[in-house]
């Protein structure tokens, strides 16, 4: 059976390049960083060079990037570690309606904590209005947090503008760009972003291993408090072979990028256009401004997870909303958020391509749903056919 | 030139099987645990069979083990989550001078948020006196928290007992057991823990991988919020080749621990007993209770840094202090908890041997060390010959 892996958006998988690169550092080079003999050196010096190519990737300087364990440190990182950071300044954070749930549930821990947050709504394509930002800030907000695309749905927010925005009331700007790094150009410059998550498992890198932008200069409080690890702002035993995957994935996105997304954007196209001709399956998110891989749909009458398994039992292998939430069936924050119907909300499903799908794959796709969403529908009391 | 690593207390090199079971998890087999379909779902047995098997290691049931990025995130979950779980019952927290950092430098974050910590004193031999620990638990206390045993003096510490006297007043215990999981017997329910902290990277796993034992029904604020990982406990994407290779090395770990054991002791003592014949070289840590593997000495007149730079030069690979702080060139805060003077402090050395060690190993380090100590000793103005 021919099998299609359509769910880039949950995990990638790692480039033979970047495994390559991994393998001395899980073997032979294993030394400490932080040691001061020989094996702590070269590794130390196979950290730097990621640093530096992971920095490249975003338009950064190799002082301003931190390596964390994955995106959801990273965000937990810049909310709690700016927060903490700027009580003298406030309390308030304004952030989205449609954030990644480590954005989301580190901004609860916070109102835990004593902090308010604004939780900015968005239009019907997902998109966040700068104005609306910009309306949310107070005297007392420390931080904007908008992600620069939205996972789920692919909808790009406009990052720049928000942060003109922030910037010109003196308040620092976070964005989540774990969806975007590596797959679309991000520079932490063009998007004027004073911390920036990133993953590795996102753009053909090893899992467990992600980083942060941080502006030079600004202030942050440290979630993992240890050792002197990365300038003492992230303590723990550097990941070496990690960083190196993810290094060595940053400088493989940095120099593919353009490739990748003339490969992907035809394939997700003829994917959304042949979907599309299925009655009553409607496209979510911002039609033009989206993700290269994100195909995101609302089938009406059926339910996301019944297609999912059945997708699945041919060999497809999709999502219904975020991957990080998928086990607790719940109806995705972000439509709801765009004013869907719960009951059209609960019929979405979410194709993500990445460089290793094909026309073919997406042929394959295209002959097995309409039967599948048939089936379903036909076992619906509300479809009338 | 021989190379001999005798750093083992600043990480460990992967074992093969350990590095070899990992390989698929970074290649064919990436799915993220999190999904739903078939790549999900081998991904995510595997991790069980992983939490299976770290579970074996330590006497704890599956479900009581949490994956970490390291021993660093597993000392700060336990600290600061407990800490924030039980603040009403009281802001009071009990731990020694001699800690890790990631268990000082957590305790130190909690006293910033308004928590109170006691730092009980230790003896010469870096031995915690469970009567003063007992004396230092107050009414509102909440944690106590004691390393199993210390990583640079080596020395083993009764934490059963003082577990005892903290149960009997109702006192959640925590135990760092990065030094010691993997590599002696580690047994939760003998020493009556209800957090113990390990890391694959002390036993021939890979770094980037720690764990973290939670008791059945002990409540724990979340470090890291995001998606529903690990019960919802610690979000993030998993790190499914860490998890294998950590499942690996406590699979390993558990059925040679006596081999080990058997091979290091004698190795270690040769060691010891080379390095006192040197005039003015003192052992540190118990002399009869410490870890198979740690030697830690004191040279008088020489400074630890130089004679670790020396070593180098002749491919002896070794530690002054702990690795995480030695970028910082301190004094360890280990001796001097234990009342040596900062200049005898100041030369010490350690030694941490591993089952890749051998007699020639031995044998070649207590041939290179004594012309180092001489050759420095002769610079040195504090000595007389």
């Amino acid at each position: 059976m021919r099998r299609v892996y359509l769910d880039h958006v949950a995990t990638t998988q790692p480039l033979p390049e970047v495994v390559e690169a991994m393998m001395p550092y899980l073997r032979e080079i294993y030394g400490n960083p932080m040691s001061l003999h020989d094996a702590g050196v070269e590794a130390k010096r196979a950290c730097e060079e990621a640093r530096g190519r992971v920095a490249a990737l975003i338009g950064a300087g190799p002082e301003e990037i931190i390596f964390t364990s994955c995106g959801t440190e990273s965000n937990n990182m810049a909310l709690k570690g700016a927060a903490w950071a700027n009580t003298s300044k406030g309390k308030h954070i304004v952030t989205t309606q449609i954030e990644h749930h480590s954005v989301l549930n580190a901004a609860k821990a916070l109102e835990g904590m004593g902090f308010e947050v604004t939780y900015v709504p968005v239009d019907k394509y997902g998109l966040v209005d700068p104005k609306e930002v910009d309306k949310a800030i107070r005297k007392d907000t420390v931080l904007v947090s908008v992600m620069h695309a939205n996972n789920e749905i692919g909808t790009i927010e406009p990052v720049a503008e928000i942060s003109k925005l922030a910037k010109a009331k003196g308040v620092l700007l976070h964005t989540d760009a774990v969806a975007t790094a590596g797959n679309i150009p991000v520079n932490v410059n063009e998007l004027n972003a004073d911390f920036l998550s990133i993953a590795a498992s996102q753009f053909y890198g090893p899992k467990g291993i992600g980083a942060l932008y941080i502006r030079k200069g600004v202030r942050i409080t440290p979630l993992l408090h240890g050792g002197f690890q990365e300038k003492g702002l992230r303590a723990g035993t550097d990941n070496v072979p990690g960083i190196v995957g993810l290094g060595k994935a940053a400088e493989l996105a940095a120099r593919d990028l353009d490739k990748r997304k003339n490969q992907i954007i035809p394939l997700r196209d003829r994917l959304i256009k042949g979907l599309l001709g299925i009655k009553n399956v409607y496209l979510n998110g911002h039609p033009a401004g989206r993700l290269p891989g994100n195909v995101n749909v609302s089938v009406e009458f059926v339910e996301g997870e019944s297609m999912l398994l059945f997708l699945n039992n041919a060999g497809v292998m999709v999502a219904s909303g975020s991957s990080c939430t998928s086990q607790a069936l719940k109806v995705s924050h972000v439509l709801t958020a765009m004013g869907m119907e719960p009951a059209l909300a609960q019929g979405s499903l979410l194709f993500s391509l990445g460089t290793d799908n094909t026309a073919e794959d997406i042929d394959y796709v295209l002959e097995k749903m309409p039967p599948i969403v048939d089936n379903l529908r036909r076992m619906s009391p509300l479809y009338k056919g």
